[in-house]
C-alpha cells in the first residue's frame, strides 16, 4: 500500500492519542482488513487503564468489523474469505494446535490470553510484529490466526458490531446455561451483558425472564430496556427486597437459571446462589476483581446447584449472534445506542463509567467519520 | 407377631439406651423388615447430636439392609418385594408424585428432608406413626414409600451396607462427575465418602487418583487405605505442600475433576478450585456448616470450571454399587472395618469423631449379636 | 355411590356401544374421577380395531381431563391430589419400583404396556379389575399407579386435553430432539403429532420450520394449518419434489432435525435420512407396522447422524404442554377441532381414518352432552 | 535434500510398484516426515481397489508415525511441534475454517473428503501438489493443515501405529457409545476396529463385554484374542444362536450398547437393533456397501433406542489412545501382528481379505527395512 491511516493509540499516561500509521507490506501469513466500525467492549475500560501501563502503547478495540482488503497467499486458504468480504473478527488468535484448538474450545487456548504473552486484537502493543492489531483505527493487519465470520447480506456494520456481546448472551443463557421453553431465566445486571441474555433467553424460549439492577437513575433506565427487549418482570434493588420479590414473582420456586453479569462488588455471587431454585443452575459471568466474603458452598449442596463460570464465546455462538440480529428479532438492534468517530474514541471508553455519554449500551467506533 | 424387639434410641440427653418395642400389627400399606445390619453413616453423629434435642427419643440408623417378613397387601404391588427378599433400603421415604419424584430425582423430594418434616429412615421421632423407622433395632416398620434394592445373590448383609456410602461415591465420581478413562481425579478428604469414590474412580477406569488430607496419624492411615483401594497417589497436606505436589504429579495440568470430600472446615472449598484444570470440574460433597471467607469467584470464570453440588445418591448410583460390591473389586470390601452389637451402637457413633475404635472407615450394627 | 353412569364401550364385533354401570365402591387404594373430556388419540383407531377382539369389551380413551371425586385413604397421599380437583391423566399406571420407575422413564416400565398384559387406561379390558379404567365415558375409576398433572387454574378441560399430544411434541422436538435457536426443524406428516411438533419448534426458537405431507386436499389443508401454527415452509410431495424443496430452502444444507411423524408407510423413514444434514439428528416417532425395505444404513454413518425412536411422553413434557397450552401461545388451540357427546365415540373414533369428520385434528368427547 | 527415497505406489493395474521419488524441496507452508512407520488400515483395501482407477497412481498409508525432519517457517507456529518430534498422523487435512473445523469436529470437514476432492494423507493422487501425501514410503510431505499427535516418550512406532484404529474404539465405545461401569456392551465383528472396541470397553469399566463374529476357522482365531483382550463372551454365529445366547448371558436383558463393527453385510445392522435393550444405543460402525432389505424402524421406536453413525475419531480420541496405549493396558499391543518390509506392501494389503497373511489383526510397514 504505501499509504497511511489513522489509529487511536492508548498510551501509558492513561490518554488516547491519534497517531498516523503506514499501512503494512503484503506478507503470504496476513492480510489488510479496512475496519468498517468497530464496538465498545466493557473489558475496554480495564484495557485502557491497564494495558498500556503494562505493555506500552496499544491500539485497543476487538469487536471489529470490516471489510478484506488483503489476503496472503499462505493465509487464505486457512481464512476462507476473499478480498472485498465483510467479517466479523473475533478477539482470540489461537495457536490452532492445543488440545483446546483441537476440541474447539479456542478461547481456552493459553495464546488467546494477552495475560501470558499471546497477540490479541485489541490487547497488543505498537511494540510487537507490525502492532496493528486493534480495531479503533482506519486499517488492522490481519494475523494468520484470525477466526473470521462472514457478516450475513444486507446487515450494517454498526449492528454487526453487536456480535460478540450477543454471543456471550446465547453462549451463557442457552448454549452453556440451558435456558429453554417453560423456565424462568434471573439475569443480575442490567448492562450490556446482561441485556444480551435477556435478548438470548427471549430466543430460546424461555416463560419468565427477570432482570435485577440497583435502583440508580442509570440502572433504572437499563431496566426499562430490559422490558422493551423482551424482559417480563425487573427488580429494583433497594426499592424492592431481592429475595421477596423473586419468590413472588416465582410462587416461592426461585429461578431455574441464574445468571449473574453484575461487575459492582461479590454481592451477586451471593444472591445468585441464593436466588436459584433446588437443582437450578448458575453461570457466573461477571468479574468481580475482589473475593467473596462469607460464601455459602453449603447452599450449593442442598440445593443441588450447579455452578458455571463462563469466559468468552464459541465461534458457534458468534455466527447464531449474527443470525439473530440479522433477523431482528426481539429489538436487538435498539441495544446499538451510539457511534462515534476514531477522534472520541477515549470519550466512548469513559462512557463505560458515567465519564461520558449517558444512557449508552453499546457503542461502535466509525474510523472514517 | 405380637412379639418384642430390641432397639437401640437416641436419648435427649445425649446417650443410646436400648429398649423393647412390640412388633407392629401388619397394614395394608406397610410391612416389617427384620434387620440383618445396618451402616453407620457420617451424618448419624450429626443426628445423634441434634435430632432428639429437636424432634425426641429416636432410632437412628438409615443403612438397612435386612430381610423382608412381612408385606401389606396394597404395600406389596407398588415395592415388588416378597417375603424372605434380603434387601437393602434407601433412606429417603419420597411422595412419589412431585417434579423430584416423577422424573427420578426423588433425593430432592421435600418429603425426604427431615428438617421439612419428612418422615425418614433413621430420622423420625418414636412419636410419629410407629416410631420404628430406624435401622439401628432388630426390627424395622417398612413405610408405603420404601425405596427397595435387592441384594445380589451371595452377598453378605456387612458388605451389601456398604451400598449408600459406595453410592455416593459412584454418583459423584461418575455419573455426576464425568470421571473416565485418561482423566486426573483429586479426592480431597480420605474418609469413608473420599475412599468411595476412589474406588469409583478406579471402577471408570480414571488415569491418575490423587487423594489428599491432613498429616495427622489417622488421615495417614486412611491415606494408606486409599492406596490400598487404588489411589496412584496421596498427599499428606502439612507434609507436603498442596498445590506444588499436586502440580508435580500431575505436570502443571492440575486435576480434571476435583470432589471434596473433606468436612473439616471451608479450606477446602477454596484448594477445590485451586487444583482444578482449566475447564475442570468441581464437586463439592462435605458439608462445612461454615462459609468461605475470601471465596474466589472469579477463578472459577477464569478457568471455566463447572461446580455441582452433590446430594445423597440416585437409584442407580445404589444398583451401580450394589453390583460392585458383589463383584468385589478394587478391594472394596476392605472398608467394611467394624461390626458391632446394638449395646455398642453410641460407641460405634463416637468412633466417628474419635471417640471410639481407632481407625474405622465403615461399620455396621449388627442388631442380634 | 351406587348411582349409574353411561360409557362407550367398544365391541369385538367393531361397533361401540353406550352401556350402563354402577359407580364403584371407594377403595382404599383407589378413587373416582368425573370425566370432564376425553381426546381422542390417533392411537385410539388401533386399540378400536384390535383390542376388543383380543382381550374382550372395554371402554377405550385415555386422553382424560376430569375432576377428581373420590380419594382413596392410602391413594391420596401417593397421589396429591385432593377431591375437585381438575386433572389430567396419563394413559400409564406404571409399577413404579423397577429400573425405569426409578430413573423417571416410567412410560417404559413394562407394566404400562398392555400387549405385555398391563392396566392401561383406554386400554384394559371390563372383565379386569373395575373394568372402568377408560375415558370416554362419564365416571373412570382411578388406579392406585395413576400418573396426575394438575391443570392450570382457567383453562378449559377441551384444551388441556391437547396436553398429551402436544406433550410428544414437546419431547421429540426439543427435550430429546434438541431443537433451538438458529436451527431447521423438518416435520414430516401434519397430523395431529406432525402440528404439536410445529408448535414446539415454534415455541424453541427454532429459525426454520418446514413441514412436509402428500398432495392430497386433506394434507393440504393440514399443511395450510401447520402455517398458521407457525410454520415457515411447507412442501407437499408430489407437487414438489421433496429433497430439492429442501434443499432450496435450506441453501443445501438440510435439516439439523428432522421428525418423522408421518404413519403411512417406510418413505418417510428412508427420507428422514436423506433430510438431515450432516451431523443432523433424526427422531422417529411415526409408527410403519412394516418393514423399511432397501433401508441405507451406510448414510448414517457418512452423514454421521443420531437417529432416536421415540415412544411417549416424559412427566415433564405433559407439565411443558398444559403451561404452554394455559399461555396459548402460537394458536395452538386452533388444533382442538371438533367436540363430541359420548354417543358419537364411534364417529370421532372414525374420523381419524377419514371416515368421519372432516379436517379433523384433535377431537375431545364430552360424555355429559 | 536433493536425496532420493522409496515409495510404493498403487497403480491403476491394480498392483503396488516400489518407485524413487526426489525429497520435495522446503517451501514456508510445508514439512518433511522421516516415516518410522505405517499401519495398513481396513480401508486400505478400498483404497488400494478404487483410488488408483479414479484418480491414477497415488501412495497409500495413512498411520502414520514418523520423525519431524523439516518444518517449514510458516508452518510450524500452527503445528506446534519442532524437528526430531515423534508424531503420530491424522488422515485428515482439514480446512480449518468451517463450522466443523471451528467446534472441533474437523472429521466432518468437506475438506478431508477425498471423494469431494480434499488433498488427505494416503489418499491423494501423484498428480497433486507434492504428490507425497502416503505414508507406505520412506518420506512423506507435511501439509499445512496436518493434524499432529505427539508420541509419547519410549512408546514405540510400530505400536504407535496402533493409535487410529484404537481411536476409533474409544470414539465408538464410550466417547460416542457412553459405555461405563455396570454396563454390558456387544460388539460385532472381531476385526481391528471390533478388538479396539473391546480394549475400550475394559478401559471405561465396562461389566460385560460381548464380541460375536462367525463361526469360521478365521473369525474363530479373532474371538479367542478378543478373550485374550478382555471380553467376558464371545459368540460364535453359526455354533449358536445369536438372540438365544445374547439373551442368556445378559438374563435377558440384552445390552446397553451395540457396536456394529462388522462389514459382510447387513445382517448385522438388524441383528444390532434386536439385541439392543429396551433404552439401548446402537453404534454403527462398519460399511456395509448395500441396502439393508426388511429392516424394522418400529423395534427402534418400541425400544427407545438412540442410533449413531460413527465416522472417524476425535482429535481427543486419538491422545486417549496413545496414552492407553503407552500405558501398555489390556494386552492392546498384542494387536500388532505382523511388521512388513515396503516391498511388502502389496501383500500386507491384500492381507486385509485373507490373501495374505493369516490371523494379522494389525500390520505396519517398516520402509526402512
Amino acid at each position: 500500500m504505501g499509504q497511511t491511516f489513522k489509529a487511536a493509540v492508548a498510551m501509558p499516561n492513561g490518554t488516547i492519542e491519534i497517531q498516523n500509521f503506514q499501512t503494512p507490506e503484503p506478507k503470504p501469513d496476513a492480510g489488510l482488513l479496512k475496519v468498517a466500525v468497530t464496538g465498545v467492549c466493557g473489558s475496554d475500560w480495564m484495557f485502557f487503564q491497564d494495558f498500556p501501563k503494562i505493555q506500552g502503547p496499544a491500539i485497543l478495540g476487538h469487536e471489529t468489523v470490516g471489510y478484506v482488503q488483503e489476503v496472503g497467499a499462505i493465509a487464505g486458504p486457512k481464512w476462507g474469505v476473499k478480498e472485498g468480504d465483510l467479517v466479523a473478527l473475533e478477539e482470540y488468535l489461537p495457536c490452532g494446535h492445543c488440545d483446546f484448538c483441537r476440541s474447539g474450545d479456542f478461547r481456552l487456548c493459553n495464546a488467546t490470553d494477552w495475560r501470558l504473552g499471546g497477540p490479541r486484537y485489541g490487547a497488543t502493543g505498537l511494540n510487537r510484529g507490525s502492532g496493528l492489531w486493534g480495531g479503533f483505527a482506519q486499517y488492522q493487519e490481519l494475523h494468520m490466526n484470525t477466526v473470521f465470520h462472514k457478516v450475513p447480506a444486507g446487515l450494517e456494520p454498526k449492528y454487526a458490531a453487536l456480535a460478540l456481546p450477543m454471543s456471550n448472551g446465547i453462549e451463557w443463557t442457552y448454549l452453556h446455561g440451558g435456558a429453554g421453553p417453560g423456565q424462568t431465566v434471573l439475569i443480575q445486571g442490567p448492562g450490556q451483558q446482561g441485556l444480551s441474555c435477556v435478548v438470548a433467553a427471549r430466543e430460546a424460549g424461555v416463560d419468565k425472564i427477570i432482570v435485577t439492577g440497583l435502583n440508580t437513575p442509570s440502572d433504572k433506565k437499563r431496566l426499562a430496556m430490559a422490558k422493551h427487549l423482551g424482559a417480563s418482570h425487573t427488580v429494583a434493588i433497594g426499592d424492592e427486597d431481592l429475595l421477596e420479590s423473586v419468590a413472588e414473582i416465582t410462587g416461592g420456586q426461585m429461578a431455574d437459571l441464574v445468571i449473574d453479569c453484575a461487575s459492582g462488588g461479590p454481592a451477586s455471587v451471593i444472591s445468585a446462589i441464593q436466588l436459584a431454585r433446588k437443582k437450578g443452575r448458575v453461570i457466573l459471568g461477571g468479574i468481580k476483581r475482589q473475593k467473596v466474603p462469607q460464601f455459602d458452598s453449603d447452599m450449593i449442596i442442598a440445593k443441588f446447584l450447579t455452578v458455571k463460570g463462563m469466559r468468552g464465546h464459541s465461534y458457534e455462538s458468534v455466527e447464531l449472534a449474527l443470525q439473530l440480529i440479522a433477523g431482528n428479532r426481539h429489538n436487538v438492534r435498539s441495544m446499538s445506542t451510539h457511534m462515534f468517530g476514531l477522534d472520541q474514541t477515549e470519550y466512548a471508553i469513559r462512557s463505560l463509567v458515567g465519564e461520558g455519554a449517558e444512557d449508552a449500551i453499546h457503542m461502535t467506533i466509525d474510523p472514517w467519520k
